[in-house]
């Protein structure tokens, strides 16, 4: 390299290091900016017109002709009036009915969160990233893998909030094991109303436990009763009990945020050759039918009601019987999901899944083809898009901070590429010609602090240069970033009478003894 | 798991394996038959229309304004005498005629080795797949990183061999510094031509090497010279030097590989922001002109020779200046790429390149973005699909395992999704019903032997299982399974007087003096 084209590398990057810490007041790495990704890519779609439509009429088929059961008496009793035929727990529909009421629901909506610049949209050519949900245990490289803790859980938020490539906070990072059953929904949902300012979840776990946590996002979000209920302010996740059922809590959970029209995302557990038939076209029939039972039902109570069309559709290990995610199947699974969300115009939920117990090159390529999967399905909701390793049982702090590399780099993806004529450049090669370098062009210096994307984890040295450096592995650099983050964070701020009225709720329902253990 | 669920799944595996086992002859991992992928999904287009307008009308001004250096006095000759304007060693080239003579490629064309049944299709649909090619150094867990010798190059060219996702060999998978520079042609190509069935590479370094190359070939094939010049046996990768120029070496050897109708990869080396435009779009351009401008000569001397584009367009990272791997701007170059090949009618060329030094999730996140990458590209030729570690500096003997793992994943992505009536198995669901499980059922138990991708490599335990059986990383267990491939390898049958023929014109030719070495 010459001097001058190192002194205007060293110049771009302290510019650019200064301009964006600057920016975001953070020292840890230098991230992205917070955006919601567009994605404007034509989807990859597996299936022709026709599959679609044999898929739908499987679907249509299994709602008719089988039914789902659904496990809670209020829903049969709604969903008998609007007209299904009900038998037992059993409740079939016909399919004008069922594509009436899913007709109804909105093909985008937005949450907004305590936080309204934190405001996300779901639906249409957007895609939003949650972090890790509801895994039991969580590990990091000093400390291994232990059962979760309310400390994991609060580190694990604080990364939630830190990263802006996260754009929404799913269920618990971690389940916090050593807070009781009865309260951890009031302590869960404390810390992450006032660790992060996104937008939140409530676990569908019967009536106390969805009522306290829409009255604390209520309460953070300095919102009158009325207000909350305008619009969406937060969601659930519900699965099916897959093969063809809706629990009790689930449902419950689901109905009670329906009627403050706050959406729910129904993902059923449909893994094929277990709870799902072991062909892809039959599992996502399955999923279909499964998902648009309840979103029928939640469109009944109101109608219009954000819904999204969830997809966790993936093959199991045939030698195990274990889950398996990033395979051939899932991506083919959530490319079909895609397809039959867009042909009902509901908002598509997937995930960043991987069956790999560590965070090495098997995680690594399970969890690539997994968001490849979600960006060429056109995935709205990306869950479990940071942390997620071991089929789900466990929240990896290293992962998360490669995760959240991977997925700047898709939100880079997804930007235009500039196209203007000086973008062309013929006169920029004129220029350079064939004896020059296009790195000290006026061309090149105008535009090479913003060009490419910069990785904040990934290491370009060659290997020499990197052993003597220390020799780290990706998950040892992700360690240390994860830990400067931490010891750098700060807490979104809250004004002190909401943090005060948030105590005052969760002390108040502690004293009544929370929520019943028995779901 | 029920008891007889497991009895089936056994049976099922060693069903699986014995089956395979005896097709195949090999035991160290159950790999896929093999195949030539074919990739019926849409492209990812990023360029509208007019983006690829643009682009075009940006190489062709390049061509008629500004020009290639053509540094071969014979290629300026045919350049001058075919109408173009030549001035000094630039050759400036009218639109009109480029695209004239870029038309007579054809867009699908087919290579066929000395064992025909692992002839490739190049273009159209069809997807191949080639070892990583011309890195210094070679790595394996046990000894490190190393300059390459003979003895690893033959350990890579075994294990080009072994696997069925790797349809033909690139250039040399490790450079054997152990074997002087005259002579290293003769040796390597003996080894691969001994050690491999499969379509092989000549290296464009002077006639000496192309010439004894195609020699070989033939040999090897025991084919007459008029058999060997009738189609396409064998071909050559060439680099641009870019910017705008040919070099002597490779001119000359895609010249000599021209006449005898074997065709040539054109794949200039095009790094945004160093020998190319910093935009993406200038850095299209740029490698759309050098690319033509090589093609348009090879079609003046033998119209309607199968040629390819080739993209490497990559960034360079802006700290250092070394080139990057897998970013997202290398993902949307190469689908810039596809869809300036499509428009020219010809295949398309990319790669399966990381920048990592180490086998680690890095290299595994920025591989798989490539090989999506080129998936989406609708690449027909991936070379360094397997091996490439450290920005090409290093093949990798574990990383070629792990590669050829995701390969083989992409190949079986790629087959069509069943979609019979009995697929959609809505009769399956009613059969199993709410309270059931698919794993026993009859329509499970006919598929589930085939029905997913069987990985060879992944380990899809759970953590304490894993870590009980010793905590074996993908390196790790990569490292296992390419000693046990080379312990069981066995070279493909060659007929003894074709095996003393090449013998003989190897030692006749060291005798000679084998190649100038001062290219």
């Amino acid at each position: 390299m010459t001097d001058a084209l190192e002194t205007a590398i060293q110049k771009a990057r302290g510019g650019r290091s200064a301009r964006r810490g600057a920016r975001t007041g953070q020292h840890a790495i230098t991230q992205m900016p917070w955006k919601i990704p567009v994605n404007l890519d034509r989807p990859t779609e597996p299936l022709t017109a026709e599959g679609v439509e044999m898929i739908h009429d499987g679907a249509m088929r299994v709602l008719e002709e089988i039914g789902i059961d659904f496990l809670h008496e209020e829903a049969r009793k709604i969903l008998k009036e609007a007209g299904c035929e009900v038998d037992g727990v059993r409740v079939r529909m016909g399919r004008k009915w069922v594509m009436e009421q899913v007709r109804r629901a909105p093909s985008k909506f937005t949450i907004t969160p305590r936080n309204r610049e934190h405001e996300i949209t779901i639906g249409g050519d957007h895609m939003v990233f949650g972090n890790v949900s509801s895994p039991p245990n969580s590990s990091n490289l000093d400390r291994g893998k232990r059962p979760g803790t309310r400390a994991d859980y609060q580190d694990l938020i604080k990364l939630t909030q830190y990263f802006n490539c996260i754009h929404l906070a799913g269920g618990y990072p971690v389940e916090p094991q050593d807070v009781h059953a009865s309260v951890r929904h009031l302590d869960c949902l404390f810390d992450m109303l006032t660790l992060t300012d996104k937008v939140c979840h409530a676990y569908s776990l019967g009536k106390e436990r969805v009522d306290d946590v829409m009255e604390m996002v209520r309460i953070a979000g300095g919102l009158t009763h009325e207000d909350f209920a305008a619009k969406p302010r937060m969601y659930t996740n519900i699965n099916s009990s897959s093969p063809l059922k809706h629990d009790t809590p689930m449902l419950d959970g689901a109905m009670r945020l329906a009627r403050k029209g706050q959406p729910t995302i129904v993902t059923p557990f449909t893994l094929a050759g277990a709870m799902a038939p072991v062909t892809l076209a039959g599992a996502i029939v399955q999923q279909t039918a499964e998902a648009l039972a309840c979103i029928a039902l939640l469109q009944v109570i109101t109608p219009g009601l954000p819904v999204v069309y969830g997809s966790f559709t993936s093959n199991v290990d045939m030698k195990t019987g274990a889950p398996a995610f990033g395979t051939p199947e899932y991506m083919r699974a959530t490319q079909m999901s895609g397809q039959m969300a867009r042909y009902y115009g509901l908002p598509l939920r997937a995930s960043n899944a991987c069956a790999c117990a560590v965070p090495d090159a098997q995680a690594s390529w399970e969890s690539s083809f997994s968001l490849w999967a979600c960006v060429s399905a056109h995935t709205n909701v990306v869950y479990h898009a940071a942390g997620w390793l071991e089929g789900g049982l466990c929240a990896s702090y290293e992962k998360f901070v490669m995760d959240c590399e991977t997925l700047q780099q898709v939100q880079h993806y997804l930007q235009p590429i500039p196209m203007a004529t000086d973008d062309i450049a013929v006169d920029a090669i004129k220029e350079t010609g064939p004896h020059g370098h296009f790195f000290g062009g006026a061309h090149t210096q105008s535009r090479y602090t913003t060009a490419f994307y910069a990785p904040f984890l990934s290491d370009w040295r060659g290997y020499e240069a990197w052993t003597e450096a220390g020799a780290e592995g990706t998950p040892q650099r992700a360690n240390k970033i994860w830990k400067q983050i931490l010891s750098e964070y700060e807490a979104p701020p809250m004004d002190a009478a909401i943090t005060e009225e948030l105590e005052a709720f969760v002390a108040r329902r502690k004293e009544e003894g929370g929520a019943p253990t028995d779901f």
